[in-house]
């Protein structure tokens, strides 16, 4: 498993506009927050659906990161999020992933998406990532 | 039907961050386009994921009021993306949606995502919109 | 919640065919189990997907009743499975739901999909029924 | 692309109870059809959700062999319905499947699912195939 510091530098260099950070990364899982300000939100106080997507993908892609180490080109195949709950207006978005396939050319996550400190799901994915044959350590 | 000129005024008005324009409304459908820059990209020079979702969510809720008029509450309550091929580093992304179930409280669209010009769709989506019921018309 | 009795008792009325039982139903809960034999295979030894998807589909079913009531009319409006390892050619599939929101109109269900008595997860699913508004009770 | 008549025997020789017929292979799709009866009902007159989850599946499934050949091992990874009409209780249903990828691993179909001769679609949905990397021709 690659550390942590490493992965925070990856995303960083990497995706240099992501507003996403990394609180955890475990055993097949990785928690992801997202900070919620005015260009997050959508008419009646909303976090936007694209907000929790982005959340939801890269939580998949920093557990995907933690499992199988540094895979620049690991992409997501396939994801399907539902939206539950209205999240607050005023509190990050916080992803957790648990990966709950770890094959050779294909990796699943489900992830549970909360606003943070709240107990209630406001939605929740399932990503399909892809794994280059020859990045697979 | 509502036209063209007041969605595309509520969008601007109500999501004044998005970077999705509209090129078309027709019956049922509706094409809206995203660029594609430094900020769109990822790692070996692929139109982020997020993006993608993004376009899809807007196509279908543009297509969405264009049937059933401006509804700025109707919100997704599920969307199920598949990314099939590596889109264009250097060309918009455009979406076209076909509403294929308009009911009282659900509708149903499918989006088909190109980088403009070339043939081959770059992701598929079908996203679920609920609508309040006070908000029919 | 109703009894696991009645819920029993309705199933076996309202869908004689189905080979599905019910093994427990908790608060937004229900887990079911469906014998594995010579119809339910396919090449290779697989268990056939669609016995995988009627088994999640009749464990949202199950947890819905569970907890809303016999509804006869309430009708799946989306299902997403992803299948993750080959299912045992020998063992029953049980099926393991939790409703992750029971909202008026939509409820909505995850479920982990197992051969009986392996800890592996073969398939996971997550299920949204639609509630007719005059049956909530 | 093999011919219809041997992907039919290969469909009854290996899926000796399926009860879906197929009415076209062509290039990057596939038609097949499934009676209804009393089996697939359920209250209220609706075909049941996990028969047009079979439609859809053996669907994509076709059109993968009409594409690649006879490859016993390809198994569906991912599968998402969308349930939009209540379809005829006393009408074959019909699965029409269009192939939007090819890759070398991943085949992806959207099905589009109807009561027999009836205009609107009952359902829609995509599957992916994932094809093991010996059997490609």
């Amino acid at each position: 498993m690659r550390t942590k510091a490493e992965i925070i530098a990856f995303l960083k260099r990497e995706f240099p506009h992501t507003k996403c950070t990394i609180d955890e990364i475990g055993s097949r899982s990785a928690t992801v927050k997202h900070p919620v300000g005015p260009e997050e939100l959508r008419p009646g106080g909303t976090v936007s659906g694209p907000v929790l997507m982005t959340v939801a993908d890269v939580a998949v892609y920093v557990a995907v990161l933690g499992e199988i180490g540094i895979v620049p080109l690991a992409v997501t195949t396939n994801l399907s999020i539902n939206f539950l709950r209205k999240p607050s207006s005023s509190k990050p978005i916080v992803g957790v992933c648990k990966l709950i396939k770890v094959g050779r050319s294909l990796i699943v996550g489900e992830v549970a998406l909360y606003s943070e400190g709240l107990e209630e799901m406001v939605a929740h994915a399932v990503g399909t990532y892809s794994i280059p044959p020859q990045c697979r350590d």
